[in-house]
């Protein structure tokens, strides 16, 4: 996860010194990491759809939010991404014929 | 955008009065969207492909990193936005035959 130590430093002279208020936090970088938490041991998550993975099936549909509990399928996971954080993401149908 | 307002408020004595500053900054929270700018019009990107797609190709990309320049299509995006954040989404490849 990318991060930005941001800190805050003020100081005010008084009578018999100086007064520091030092705080730090740390902020998300406004570009991060989408997906949470599939297959975080690999470098890369590709997957390959082949026509016999329709199984006979009108169409696939494939997850493109990265919180479903079955992906690569879609499980319906992205309405509650999408609720939670204002996003409009959705996923990738594949048909078997037009 | 999901966002959280965090201010950051010090105020310290001294001889003549009050010395106060104030910083604000904004933090996104953890769950936020992760379509930064595709068809933010639409309530959900939804994309469905046919073979005939495919248009003759052995396979076809599919983004699935919501940074590519020529979504649905994946352009390569996928490998800046892992670079940037520590990430590792790739696309879909759908091929025409096993
Ligand atoms: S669950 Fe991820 S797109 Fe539907
Ligand atoms: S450009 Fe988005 S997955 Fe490749």
């Amino acid at each position: 996860m990318q991060s930005l130590a941001v800190r805050t430093t003020f100081s005010a002279p008084r009578a018999a010194g100086r007064v520091a208020a030092r705080r730090s936090l740390t902020v998300r970088a406004s570009s991060e990491p989408i997906n949470p938490n599939i297959k975080k041991d690999v470098d890369k998550v590709v997957d390959t759809v082949f026509p016999k993975d329709l199984d006979g099936k009108p169409q696939a549909v494939y997850c493109r939010c990265w919180r479903s509990a079955t992906f690569p399928l879609c499980n319906g996971a992205h309405v509650k991404h999408n609720q939670a954080t204002g996003d409009n993401v959705g996923p990738l149908i594949i048909k078997a014929s037009d």
